[in-house]
């Protein structure tokens, strides 16, 4: 009998389909693994071809480079085509009938996150995890102090089916003029369980997890990673801070360490268990404006791309995932990863 | 300058990523056209192979066959992978740490809608398509007596991308045991609409569209076609009814006439302008229990399958759809498609 969950910060139920119950050898890899290639010659990412970016943004500079192609570990630039581009602060909104319309003044930057063509996150070392996470740290910080940006996502396209036009390891930072209804979901959901609860759902859910067990994938000091109940895809997964607080910048060195560990080692097993699965993941934080007008608690949510949204799920926005997260986080758990 | 457009009902803003215009000639087909054999042997849904699907639950026959392999004109038969099961009447909640559970309860049919396998609902006969829909008729009427179904979405699926296993003409009737939450938001959208401005936001919308034209694709006596101005995905179209009703079994028969004709020429025109692209439809339409209680304006939404929703898609629920629909509603309206 399939069974319908529940998640209480979006309100939307998922279909957890077990009798369609899919283990990992079933979900075949849709592409090749990461080419092996450190370096490909036209590749506008890799090292010696940084001419062929924009200007960049911002540079973390290698400590004592022995040759000039290790001068940098991670880098940031403009994108080449973004999807929304900076402005002079015009954000009059007209509107067009019963519609808005507004400029599309925005942010849209890369990070590079290693001048390795072969790396990906998983695979990289813990220091080079804390680098990028670093990075998105000081990018977003930086950004924030537009005005013109109300929220900003820090995401992750890998593999052409999540998305990701070029191979070469980046990231993606989008500031947008205005807060994503969606955000607005998530905060109203937020709002409403403290309301008759008293409690942060996420609190509340890494709480229940961490006694139930059967969900979690990796756990640090400070982050866990869980397969989430209602999980939408097949092999979901979220990484949350035991801390609460909403802005993903606010956290210490120490965390910040623990992360890299945690984000590093969940991926490893998805690469190990997957056989490098497309995958999405993005850093759900409070909007720019004043973080403590939203009771957030931020954390990243990452989503294999193994199966496909169809017409019944744009249709209702019910997902059928056909891996329960028990299994999910057990296989996950039991995969073998080479030790770094 | 890319623009953010906003829809009033999803309240979510979309951005109109003009600099990156593309053309139908951009979207190379990512499939071959369907095959164009009218009959496959191991096709559980071709004619003569009617034992290799569960038994029918519905079937139009065909007005005077000369042949046995003539007797049906539309089938439909459980799915033989339900995502939910038929049930006792057991809807009853639990609660699981912050989450919410429930049985698998519900209906998952599937339409079989033609018994030519090289057929598909752009390039069927207008009587074909009339059928169809009586077809989508009888099946909501019926399952809609169910207690247990709060809502009953009828799609369709077509192209490999777009979710669709077997390449046989079908749609999907898959009736769930609670009003999903993203119908809930449109009713919450309709509604605010209509507290602010008394007025049917759809109305409004059909009003704007006739008016300004430049989105119009295909306009029938009730029924019109259109790239709505918010569009999500390149090329999405919706189908409108000029009456305001809520229930899509309540159009008459000249209604349905009329639809046929709009909603099969709207396909046709996606078909030859962008080579059989995957898509998706789905019927939007008020939930089962008390049509009366819902002010809904039913509709069809297309969602062509040419873009891949990546991480900022996921991580915010904001789309970047690369072609104006402006452009496209002027592609569709000058393709050629040949007379029937």
């Amino acid at each position: 009998m399939p069974e319908l969950r529940k998640d209480p910060v979006s309100r939307e139920w998922v279909i957890i389909a077990s009798e369609r119950a899919k283990r990992p050898t079933d979900f075949a890899p849709k592409e090749a693994p990461a080419a092996p290639t450190p370096h490909v010659a036209n590749c506008p990412f890799c090292v010696g071809n940084e001419s062929m970016t924009p200007p960049e943004l911002f540079v973390l500079p290698t400590k004592n480079p022995t040759q000039e192609s290790e001068k940098w570990r991670v880098r940031v630039v403009p994108n080449r085509f973004p999807a929304l581009v900076p402005g002079n602060g015009d954000l009059q909104r007209f509107d067009v009938g019963p519609y808005d319309r507004m400029a599309g003044i925005g942010a849209h930057e890369v990070v590079i996150e290693t001048p390795d063509h072969s790396k990906t996150v998983g695979l990289m070392e813990v220091e080079a995890v804390y680098d990028l996470l670093e990075t998105y740290k000081q990018r977003y910080n930086f950004l924030r102090q537009d005005q013109n940006l109300k929220y900003i996502l820090i995401f992750r396209n890998h593999g052409r089916i999540a998305g990701a036009s070029l191979a070469h390891p980046h990231s993606q930072i989008i500031g947008t003029p205005t807060i994503p209804q969606m955000v607005w979901d998530d905060i109203r959901g937020v709002n409403q369980y403290f309301g008759y609860r008293q409690r942060c759902v996420f609190c509340h859910k890494l709480e229940y997890e961490l006694e139930a067990k059967e969900r979690i994938v990796v756990e640090g000091v400070h982050f866990v990673s869980m397969a989430p109940y209602a999980s939408r895809y097949p092999f979901e997964l979220w990484i949350l801070p035991h801390r609460h607080y909403g802005t993903f910048t606010h956290m210490d060195e120490a965390e910040q360490r623990d992360l890299a560990k945690v984000l590093r080692e969940t991926l490893a097993r998805l690469y190990y268990c997957l056989s490098d699965p497309p995958y999405n993941y993005s850093l759900h934080t409070s909007p720019c404006d004043d973080h403590s007008k939203y009771d957030f608690h931020w954390h990243i949510e990452i989503t294999p791309r193994l199966s496909t949204a169809a017409g019944f799920e744009l249709g209702t926005g019910i997902y059928i995932n056909p891996t329960p997260p028990e299994h999910a986080a057990q296989y996950l758990r039991e995969v073998e990863v080479p030790k770094l």
